[in-house]
C-alpha cells in the first residue's frame, strides 16, 4: 500500500480536466435525473409531463459541490493510490453519492439490478426517493458511506473516529455550512488535538460554504473571509480558500475552477505528505493540518432564476427547486433545458453507457471511494483477543462476603483487552475514565493527547499516542467511537449515566442505522456500540439533582428490539460476565449501567455466569421459599443500589416474618422481562410466569423510572399484582441512603410494600409496619444531625456474611466519600 | 435607569484595592468553610476532627476565580450603577457565589436563618452539600442564578437569551475551559450575530481558563495563545487577555492581578460603552464585542501541594482537595493552614459580622448581581397582550368538509401575538420557521440577523432586529429561549419532532429547575417553554427514516408531573386553542405536536375549544353508538395522521358494519390518560371507565410509540382490552399512505384490528377482512407504480363533507409534495 506521497507540481493536462469536467457533468446530470425522472433517462424524446414524479422529493442544493469534490479526489486518489474515504457531512447529497457510485461501477457490482445501461438509468432515477426504492440521503444504502446525514452535526467526529488506527487512510470530510453552526461540529475541530499524526490517519475537513440553509444564510458565509480564517486558525488548521463566484458561475465555463482546484488540492496533499513524512520521523506533535473552505454557490449549475426568482446562489436551491416542474409547459421546459445543459448525449452512448473516458477518472477497485472496504467497516473486522474475565473474578466466599468497586474490578480486565488489541480497540469518555474507576487501564495505555504538555505532575498519564481518548463532549465521544466502529474496530464509552442522555439524537441515528444494515447484505456486520453508565442515578452525592437521571434506558427501548440491549449488573463478577459477552457482539447497541462505589460482591463468578446467562432468575440464598411451591411474595430487583435493598429488605422480613415465604428474582437483562414476541430475549409466558408466578405479589425495586417495568410486563399474567418502586425524580443533596428513601426504595419501605401488599399481613403486621416507619424517620432524622447514614444501614451486610467480615470490613462499603467531580 | 457609562481610566486607589481584596479573601474563606466545616465557623479554637464535614463534597477548583470576578464586577456595578447579572458557567463554583450572596447581604435577605453572624455562618457552611441543605452547584436556590450549572454547555446560549430585549442589560457570561469543550457551548459564540446591539443587551463571555477538568487538561488551555487569540477573533470578539501565572500565585502578593484586572475591566466596560453609543445613533451593524481569557490556576489560594502531589494549579484542586482533611492531624493542619491563610480575622468581627468596610464593595439594592430582578425572571414577567384565536377560526361548516394547514392558521395568529408584544415575546427555531409554515409572522417581524448581508433577493425576512431567531443548532434555541424565560419573557421554540431529541438533556435540566423552583417561594413563576413540535413523524417523505422520531414525548413525561404538559391537538382549530392556552401557563414545559400538511379540519372553534377544555371526549358525530348503552368497540385517536385514519377506519366500519356501534375518542391532552393520582390533568378512574368503558374492545390509534399509551394507563379498568397502534420504528422512503400502512396504523388495519377484537366478529367478517388486506395490498402496489398514494385513500374525506368539497378540494389534502426541507 502507498500513502501519503508527494507529486510535484503540474499544470492540470487537457485530458484530465476534460475527464474531470465530463465527471461532474454526468454526476449532475444523474442527480438532477434522480431526483425529477420517472423516465426517459437520457431525454432521447422530448420531455413530457409524465417522464417527470409525481412527488418531487429530495435536495439539490448541496449535491453539485459534493460531485465537483469526488471528482477531483477521484483524480489524485488515482494518482497517488491514496486509500481515501469520503464523509458526506451535507447529507441531503444523496443523489451525488449515488450518482458517483453509479459512474465509479460500484453501484451495479452491490446492486446489479442497475445495470448500465438505459434501463439501469431508468431504475436508478425511479427508485430515488420513491416507494420502494431508496432514501434521499446518503444512506446504508449508499456503497461508500459511513455517515447517515439525515441529523446534522457529526461529520467531523465521524471522520476522527474513522482515522483513529487507520494511518494509511485518508477522510475527506465534507461540513455542510448549515451542519457547522451546530454544537457538536463546531467543537469536533478541535478533534485534530486528540489525533496522532503518525499512527492515525488524515481528517482532511472541507468546508463546504454553499452559503444557505433552508431558508436563511449561514452564518459562516456571512462573515468577513478573515474572520473565518482566523476561526480555522484558532481551531489549529491551515486554511486553503477556494471560491467560484456567481459571475464565474453564470459564465457557464468550470475550466479555471477545474484548474485552480486541481492545482490547490496537489498542494493540500503534499503538505499532508509533508506533515505525515515528519510524524513518520518521530515528530509526533500536533502539526497545523490543512484543511479547505470551498465556496461555491448553492445549487451550481441550476437554473439561475425560476418564476422571476433568484434560485441558484440562494436558498430556494435547496430542495427541489423546480417542484412545480410538471405543472406548466414553461416549467417542463426550464427542467429540459437544465437536464439539457449537461450534455447528456456526449457523456453516455445509444445504449446509455457512460463514455469509459469519464468513467476512466476513477481509481481502479478498492481505492474507489464508494469500494473502500473501511466504509464498510465490517469487511475489515476482526474479533477482539479477549482475556478469560474468569481471571479477573473477586472471590466472593459467602453473598455479601466481600466487597468490591464493581467498574473498578472491570477496569482490570479492561486493561488487559487494551494490551491485547492496541490497534483496534479504544476506549472514550468525556473525561471521567477514571472518575468512572477504569483507571487501571492506565497501566496499559495512556489518554492519547497531542495539544502542549506541561509537567508530568499535571500530565499524569496522557501521551501523543494511546488508546483512551476524553473531551468533555459526550457529542465527540459518540460520534468517535461511531465513526471508529462503523470503519470495523471495537471500543466503548464511559459516561456518567444522566449525562448520556446529551447524544440521545445520535444514538437513534446509529440505532437507525444498525437496523437498516441488518437488512443490506452487502454491509458487513459491525462490532456493538457499548456504553458503560456509571456514576449513577442513585450516587450523586457530590451533585445532586443535575446529575441524576435514569431515562436513557427508556429512550432506548424505543428503538427496534433487533438492535438494543439493556444489562443492569447487580455486582463486580455479573458486570464483567456482561462485559465480555457485550465485547463479542455485533450490531447492537448495548447499555450496561454500573455503579462505581465499594459495594458488597454477591455473586461468585460460577453463579455469575449463569445468571448473566439466563438474565434473570431467582436467588436461592436469599430466598425462604420452600421447593415446590409457590412463594408468598416475589421480592425483585433490577440494579446494583436496587439490589442491595431488596437484599435488606429480604433480611428484614426474615428477622421479623420467618415464617413469609420470599422468592426473591435478580434481573440483570432487562429485555428479558418483554415479552418472547416483542424482544428476542423476552421470555415466553410461560417461563415468565414461573419466576414471578400467576398471582402473588410481586415488589420490584428498580434502578430507573418505575413506569419502564410496567411498559415491559403489562401483557404478563400477574402484571396486575406487580408494585415497582424506583426513581421518581426525586432528589437533592443526600447520603445515599437519603436518596433512596426519598424515592420510597428502600429497605423500610419495600418491606412496608410487602406488608401491604402479601394478603393477611396487613392486619396482623401493624406493629412492624409501625416499626419499618420508624426506622425510616430515624434514619433520616441521624443523616440530617450527621451529615452521614446511620450506622445500622451502612454497616449493613448479608446474614451469611456476618460471618466471615467485621463491621469494619463491610463499612467500607458506602465509608468513602467520593462519587462524582 | 443609567446604563453604558464610559470612565476615564484612573489607577486603582488603595482603599478600592484593599477592599477587593478583602471581598475576595472572605468569599475564599466562605467557600472553603462551606466545603470543609461542620462548626466553629471562624476557627476561634484550633480546628479538631469533629468540626470538620464527615462526608466531603463539593468543588473547590473553579471556585476562587468566580469569587475574584465577582468582586471586580461588584466595584463597576457599583462605579457605573451598571444593570448586571452573573452567569456561572462552572457551576460547580456553588460555594463561591453562595459566599458572594451572603456578603451582599442578598442571602440572609432570602433566608432570614443565615444571619450575618457566627450563627448565621454555622447554618451557612452545615446547610452546604449536606442533607437537607443545598446543593453544591449554583442552583435554583442560589440567588442570581438564572443557570443551573451541573450539566456544562449553555453558558453563552443562556446568556444571549437574557440579553434579547433587555437593551440595558449586562450579562457576565463566565465559560469554563471544561464546558468550553462541550459542542453546545462552541456553537454559542456564534450567538453574537443574531444580537441586535442597540435593542438587545451586551453579553461579556469571560473564558476561565483555569487549565484543568476533573482528570485532564483542557483543549483550550494547551494550544498556543496566538491560537487562542485567533479562535476569539474568529468568533468575532476582541480578546483581552489576563493572566495570574503560578509563579505569581506562589509570591502570593495579588495586588498587582487586582490593579490589571481592574484596569482591564474599565477598558472592556469602557469599550462596551463605546459600542453601545454607536449602537444607539444608529450603527447597528454587528460590532466586534469584547471578551476576556481569565487564566488563573485551578484551586487559585488553595493548598500549593497535598501529600507531595501538585494540588493548587492541577486537576487534583477540582473536586474536594483534602478529601481526607479528618484522617490525619497531618492533614487537618493542611485545612487549618489555608483558611488562615484568608486572615478570618480581619475580615470577620467578635460576633462573625462581615467588616462593613468590605460589605461595601457591593453595589446597592437591585445592582446587586445576586438581587438583580432580571435573574428572578417572574418578578418582571408581564402577561402577554394575546389576540382573540377565535377570530383565526377556520371556518368548518361540516367534519373534514374543509381543509388546512394547522401551523400555518397557527402562524397567523402568532403573527398578531408577535406584533402586540414587540418586546417580550420570541420565536426561536433552527432554520425551519418557515418550513414548519409559520412565516405569516413575517408580515408582522423579521428574522433578526446581525452578521453580513447581501442582497434582498436573497435575503428575505432578514432585518438587524426582529422577534424570530433562527440558527442551525436545536442547542442554540433551547438554551436562548430558556435565558429568556427565565428572565421573565414569553416565547415558543418551533422544531421538526425528531431533531427535538438534540436537547433531550437540555429539557432535563429546565424541568428540574421549574421543578425546584416551584418549591423556592421567593422564585416568582416564569412563563412556560412552549414547543411547537411539526414536520413529524408521519409526513417526512422528503428525508425518510432519519428524520422519524416520536420519543420525546416519551422522553418528557418522566419528568415531574406538575411540570410537564402534552398535546397532540387533531386540527387547526383545536391547535389555536391548544396555543392559546399553552402561551398564558406559568412554569410548565408544553409540548404540543402538529402536523403542517394539508389535512382535514373537523371542529368548529366552539367545538374545538370545548374538546380541548376537556382534554379529551366522545365524537358523536363520528360514533355510531346509541345513547344510554355502551358501544361494541372504541375506536380512539391521538395526534392528526391518527386521527385521520381513525376517522376513515370509522368511515368504513359504518359502510360496511352498519349495525357495530362504534364510540369514537379523541384525545388532544395525553397527560389525560394518566391516573388522576398521577398527575394533575388525569382523569379519575370512574371517568376514565365511562369514556373507554370497563370492558369493550379500545382500538387506538396513536401518533408515538404505542407502549407509551400502555404506560400511561396501565392501572385503568379496561387495559386489557386496549390495542395500541403507533409508530414502530418502520419507515424508509414512503408516500403518506404508505407509512402508516408499514406501521399497522392506516384506516384498512384498524378496521382488522376491531374486527379481530369485537366478540363475534371475527366468525361473521371474515369477508370484510380479506377485502381490507386486499385493499391494503392494492394501496401498497399502486404506491409502488405511481409513486403517489391511491386515489380512494388520497381524496377520502368524512361522510359529512361530501356534500359540500368535490373531489378536487379533498384532494388538496395530500396533493402537495413537499414536506421537510
Amino acid at each position: 500500500m502507498t500513502s501519503w506521497t508527494h507529486r510535484d507540481a503540474a499544470p492540470l493536462p487537457d485530458d484530465t480536466l476534460t475527464r474531470l469536467d465530463g465527471w461532474w457533468r454526468a454526476a449532475n446530470y444523474l442527480s438532477v435525473g434522480q431526483i425529477y425522472l420517472l423516465r426517459n433517462p437520457l431525454l432521447r424524446t422530448p420531455l413530457t409531463r409524465d417522464d417527470v414524479k409525481p412527488r418531487l422529493l429530495g435536495h439539490w442544493g448541496t449535491t453539485p459541490g459534493l460531485n465537483f469534490l469526488y471528482a477531483h479526489l477521484n483524480r489524485v486518489i488515482a494518482e497517488r493510490s491514496q486509500s481515501t474515504i469520503y464523509v458526506t457531512g451535507p447529507g441531503h447529497g444523496g443523489p451525488g453519492l449515488v450518482a458517483s457510485a453509479y459512474l465509479d461501477g460500484t453501484y451495479t457490482e452491490i446492486y446489479p439490478d442497475i445495470t448500465g445501461d438505459t434501463e439501469g438509468l431508468t431504475r436508478l432515477f425511479r427508485q430515488f426517493s420513491f416507494p420502494g426504492g431508496i432514501p434521499s440521503h446518503v444512506a446504508p444504502e449508499t456503497p461508500g458511506s459511513i455517515h447517515e446525514g439525515g441529523e446534522l452535526g457529526y461529520a467531523l467526529s465521524h471522520a476522527y473516529g474513522a482515522a483513529f488506527d487507520n494511518p494509511h487512510l485518508l477522510v475527506a470530510a465534507v461540513v455542510g455550512d448549515g451542519e457547522a453552526e451546530t454544537g457538536p461540529l463546531a467543537t469536533s475541530w478541535h478533534s485534530n488535538k486528540l489525533l496522532n499524526p503518525a499512527k492515525d490517519g488524515v481528517v482532511l475537513p472541507i468546508l463546504h460554504l454553499n452559503g444557505y440553509k433552508i431558508a436563511n444564510p449561514t452564518v459562516l458565509a456571512r462573515i468577513p473571509s478573515e474572520e473565518l480564517s482566523s476561526l480555522m486558525v484558532g481551531y489549529g488548521h491551515h486554511p486553503y480558500f477556494f471560491e467560484v463566484s456567481e459571475d464565474e458561475e453564470h459564465a457557464g465555463d468550470p475550466a479555471d475552477a477545474h484548474r485552480r482546484f486541481a492545482t490547490l488540492l496537489d498542494e493540500v496533499l503534499n503538505e499532508i505528505a509533508t506533515l505525515k513524512a515528519a510524524a513518520a520521523a518521530g515528530d509526533e506533535r500536533r502539526p497545523c493540518w490543512p484543511m479547505i473552505v470551498f465556496r461555491t454557490p448553492k445549487g451550481w449549475t441550476g437554473p439561475a432564476y425560476i418564476d422571476g426568482k433568484k434560485t441558484t446562489g440562494s436558498w430556494r436551491a435547496h430542495q427541489v427547486p423546480l417542484s412545480n416542474a410538471r405543472d406548466t409547459a414553461e416549467h417542463l421546459q426550464v427542467l429540459a433545458d437544465w437536464l439539457a445543459s449537461y450534455r447528456p448525449d456526449e457523456l453516455f452512448d445509444a445504449d446509455g453507457r457512460i463514455d469509459p473516458e469519464i468513467a476512466a477518472l476513477a481509481p481502479d477497485g478498492q481505492l474507489r471511494m464508494s469500494d473502500n472496504p473501511h466504509a464498510n467497516g465490517g469487511l475489515l473486522l476482526k474479533d477482539l483477543r479477549l482475556p478469560d474475565f474468569r481471571d479477573f473474578a473477586v472471590d466472593v466466599p459467602a453473598p455479601g462476603a466481600t466487597v468490591a468497586e464493581a467498574t473498578r474490578v472491570l477496569g482490570q480486565w479492561l486493561t488487559e483487552v487494551v494490551r491485547r488489541n492496541p490497534d483496534n480497540f479504544r476506549i472514550f469518555g468525556p473525561d471521567e475514565t477514571a472518575s468512572n474507576r477504569l483507571q487501571a487501564v492506565y497501566d496499559a495505555t495512556d489518554k492519547q493527547w497531542d495539544a502542549e504538555y506541561l509537567s508530568p505532575e499535571v500530565d499524569e498519564h496522557l501521551a501523543r499516542a494511546g488508546q483512551v481518548v476524553e473531551m468533555l463532549s459526550e457529542h465527540q465521544c459518540e460520534g468517535w467511537l461511531e465513526g471508529y466502529l462503523l470503519t470495523g474496530r471495537h471500543g466503548l464509552f464511559n459516561c456518567y449515566e444522566a449525562f448520556i442522555h446529551v447524544i440521545d439524537s445520535m444514538f437513534n441515528q446509529h440505532a437507525k442505522w444498525l437496523k437498516v444494515t441488518n437488512h443490506i447484505p452487502w454491509r458487513r456486520p459491525i462490532a456493538s456500540l457499548n456504553y458503560l453508565l456509571s456514576s449513577h442515578v442513585w450516587r450523586q452525592d457530590h451533585n445532586g439533582f443535575s446529575h441524576q437521571d435514569p431515562g436513557f434506558i427508556d429512550h432506548v427501548v424505543n428503538k427496534s428490539a433487533d438492535v438494543v440491549r439493556v444489562y443492569l449488573p447487580p455486582d463486580a463478577n455479573t458486570l464483567l460476565s456482561t462485559y465480555d459477552h457485550c465485547l463479542r457482539t455485533r450490531q447492537y447497541v448495548n447499555v450496561v449501567v454500573s455503579g462505581k462505589q465499594p459495594a458488597p460482591n454477591f455473586l461468585t463468578m460460577e453463579q455469575a455466569i449463569a445468571h448473566c446467562t439466563r438474565g434473570l432468575g431467582i436467588w436461592e440464598w436469599a430466598s425462604t421459599e420452600e421447593l415446590g411451591s409457590d412463594p408468598d411474595v416475589v421480592l425483585a430487583a433490577a440494579g446494583d443500589v436496587p439490589t442491595l435493598e431488596a437484599l435488606a429488605a429480604a433480611d428484614l422480613l426474615r428477622a421479623h416474618l420467618p415464617d413469609l415465604k420470599v422468592r426473591f428474582v435478580n434481573v440483570v437483562d432487562l429485555m428479558r422481562l418483554q415479552d418472547a414476541t416483542e424482544h428476542p430475549h423476552g421470555l415466553s409466558s410461560d417461563e415468565f410466569d414461573m419466576i414471578f408466578t400467576r398471582d402473588k405479589p410481586i415488589i420490584f425495586a428498580y434502578h430507573g423510572y418505575p413506569w419502564l417495568i410496567h411498559r415491559l410486563t403489562y401483557r404478563r399474567t400477574n402484571h396486575g399484582n406487580l408494585h415497582v418502586r424506583g426513581y421518581k425524580e426525586e432528589g437533592t443533596t443526600t447520603t445515599p441512603f437519603d436518596m433512596v428513601m426519598l424515592n420510597d426504595l428502600d429497605r423500610y419501605h419495600l418491606v412496608m410494600d410487602v406488608i401491604d401488599r402479601v394478603p393477611g399481613l396487613k392486619s396482623t403486621c401493624a406493629a412492624l409496619r409501625q416499626e419499618m416507619m420508624d426506622s425510616r424517620i430515624a434514619a433520616r432524622e441521624y443523616t440530617r444531625e450527621h451529615g452521614d447514614d446511620i450506622p445500622e444501614v451502612r454497616d449493613w451486610v448479608w446474614p451469611a456474611a456476618r460471618g466471615s467480615m467485621g463491621p469494619d470490613g463491610a463499612s467500607a462499603a458506602s465509608a468513602t466519600g467520593g462519587d462524582n467531580e
